[in-house]
This record gives structure tokens, sequence and C-alpha cells, in this order.
């Protein structure tokens, strides 16, 4: 016997887009404190990025039981029940993304007490603004449904995996030209690296976006431009 | 209108059982074969760990629609449907370890290439070694439904945590040591970073599997002891 229900099923599911939108604002917002906190040293800053993160978990938490409740109540077919499980999905990269600002923020007193080339912060700036304008561009074309919108998305992941190697090579650079460079510069590099990750999340997001409006994938696989992996400095 | 349906819904769990025993004996294989690559240089087996990720993403993406199925089909209440949502969240993170153990394979041409430091090989090892143990134990005591069984595995990734950080000094000395060895050590720090996180991706899955056995929790937090976000080493 079904329980009858007031909400419709696109109500439900208005509820779950709203939680994800609230979960992408903070994404964006703990990614623009993150590094805003780790190139001015701002150690409160940082410490109010590191509390976010709980209040994303309990959202990503709402939104999953919302969804799995809607699932088990509306028996959604076809395009609902890809609409729902999308939400789950992008919900689970927009928490990742709230680690990955996290991870950043707490590296910020150990990076702000050493000897920080500080001509890198230029690079890194140039990095994070790439990565928040993936962010919030991913979650305002799925709100406005705009399919189209989200390709352009993956060419600039590429972008930003083009300056990650940049800021890379320079950061190996700064720690082989003097010793005194490495501590900061290590904990740098981890904080390129996240932000790089960010970049990825949001390629995941716009996969399931385009996936949840138009029923057809994105062409599976993109070129990866980070090759820091194979990277072979001159010693 | 219900379809006839032949298999039970213990059925149906018992497949997703299955799918996740697969999931995690290949994570298992994974990170033992990226970790021996990684040590030995041996490139051909770092490039089947690299190709062995897709099998485990298909994996995953098979035990998330049945999953998905098992829900709308069958309208699971209380401990039914924990057990199946709990099984798409362990999923995820056996995903993300296979993942994980890619990207050290991935660094394996880099590093193989470079002057190593061969005595930071043990460290890493032992590091490893603890890594693969959680791995194994945590599916072990899943699929003997042994709640009980996996309350140690949490006080086990504090150890992984504690011979992260003396990893990361480790290599933070070299560096400081000989230039030279900047570029390896870097790629070493990726890859030890990764086996931490595998060990948290550990810790969560001990978490939903508790929970999916008993219907409680396992005490939210555990002191955690990657203090290397925090370090900064006298120079």
């Amino acid at each position: 016997m079904r329980e009858h229900t007031v909400a419709s099923f696109d109500e439900d599911l208005e509820h779950i887009d709203q939680l994800m939108r609230d979960m992408g604002d903070l994404a964006g917002a703990m990614l623009q404190s993150a590094t805003k906190s780790l190139l001015s040293s701002d150690n409160p800053l940082a410490q109010r990025v590191i509390s976010d993160d709980a209040i994303m978990d309990a959202k990503q938490r709402e939104l999953d039981d919302r969804a799995i409740t809607l699932i088990a109540k509306r028996q959604p077919m076809a395009q609902d029940l890809r609409a729902v499980v999308g939400a789950i999905r992008m919900a689970s990269d927009l928490e990742r993304i709230g680690d990955l600002a996290k991870n950043i923020a707490k590296r910020v007193g150990a990076v702000g007490q050493s000897t920080t080339p500080r001509n890198l912060s230029h690079s890194i700036e140039t990095m994070a603004a790439l990565v928040l304008k993936q962010v919030q561009g991913v979650i305002d074309k799925y709100v406005a449904r705009d399919a189209e919108g989200l390709k352009p998305l993956r060419a600039d992941d590429e972008k930003i995996d083009i300056q990650y190697t940049a800021v890379f090579r320079e950061l190996l650079t700064y720690m082989m030209e003097d010793p005194r460079n490495i501590t900061a510069c290590t904990h740098l590099l981890f904080c390129a690296k996240n932000l790089e990750r960010i970049g990825d999340h949001v390629t995941n997001i716009a996969e399931n976006a385009y996936y949840v409006m138009t029923g057809t994938q994105l062409p599976p696989h993109r070129p990866k431009l980070d090759e820091t992996s194979l990277t072979v400095l001159a010693e």
C-alpha cells in the first residue's frame, strides 16, 4: 500500500536540488577562503574553513538520506531516477571539494611559519582563480539546466592542469635553489595538488550533470594534461 | 503493480556483496602491485595497475546500478536499506583506493629515473604493508559480518598515520641534504600521501560496515595523527 504523500516528486527533487546548490555555494566559499588564508597566512580564516567542512558533511548526509528515501518511496524510472542518482554522485564530489579545501587550510600554519618564496603566490593565485571559476560555473550550469554550457568546463580543466604543471616545476626549482625553501614548498605542493584534484571533481560533476540532463555521456576521455607524475627535472 | 521477481532480496544483496568482495580483492592486488612496482622500478607492473583501474570503475558502476535497482524494486526498510546504501558507500571508497593505487603506479617512471635514496624503501615498504593489511582486513571483517573485528582497524590506522609522518620527515631531510634527491623525493612524498589516504578510506569503510551490521556508529572521531600538515622542520 502506498502511503498518501502531499509533496510531488518534483517538489522532493527541488529540495534535493536546493541542498546541492547550498553545497556548491559552500564549496566555492571554502575554496576561496582556503586560498586567501594560504596566501595571506590568515590562521583564523583557515580555522573557519576547517570547521565549515562539518557543515558540508552534514549537508551531504541530508541529501543522501532524502535521495534514498525518494527512490524507495516513489520508485522513479528513467529520467527521474537518473536525476536522483546524479544528485547523490554530484553531492559526493562537492563533499570531496570541501575536504580538499579543508586540507589546504590545514597547511596554512606550516607554510606561514616558513620562508615562503612570495613570487610563487601569483602562480598559485592564478591556479586557484581558475579552479574557483570552475566550481562556481558547474553549479550555475547545472541549476540553469544548461547542458551545452557544461562542455567548455572540460576544456577549462585542462588549463588548470597546465597551470598545476607550471606551479609544480616552479616549486621544484625553488627547492633546488635553496634548501630553506623545501619545507614550505612541500606544503605548497600538496596545496597545488589539492587544487588540481578539485578541478577533477568539477569534471566529474560536469559529466554527471550532463548525463542527468541529456541521458547521454560527454565523450568519456579528455586528454589528461597533468604530467607532473612524469616530470623529471634536470638536476 | 509489482513485477514478479524470482530472486529474493537476500539473493540480490548477496550479488552486491560479491561485487564488493571482488572490488576489495582488486583494491588489495592493485595496492600490492603499485608498491612493488614503485620499490623495484617495475614499469610493466605499474602499467598493469593503471589498466586495472578501469576494471575497478566498471565494477563500481555495476554495483551502483544493481543497488539502485534493488532499492527501487524492493523498497527495503531499515536494516535492509542500510545494507544497500552501505554497499554503495563502501564501493565508492574501494574505487577511490584503486584510484590512489593507480596514482602511485603513475609515478613509478619518474621515481625510477632519478637518484632515489634507497634507504627510504624500507620506510615506505613498512607503511605500504600496514595499509595493505588494513585493506584486506576490512573486507574480511565485513564479509564475515564481524562487527567487533572492525574496531581494532581504527587503531591500526593511527599506526599508518605515525608511519606516514616518519616517512614525510625522512623525505624532507633527504631533500635538504642533497638537492639531487628533490625530484624523486617529491614523487615519493605524493606516493606516501596516497598510502595514508588509502588508510583513511579503510576507516570510512570500517565505519560504514559497522553501521550496516549494528545500526550504530563507531564513535565519530578518532584522534587524527597525520600531523605533517603542521610539520616545520628546523632549517
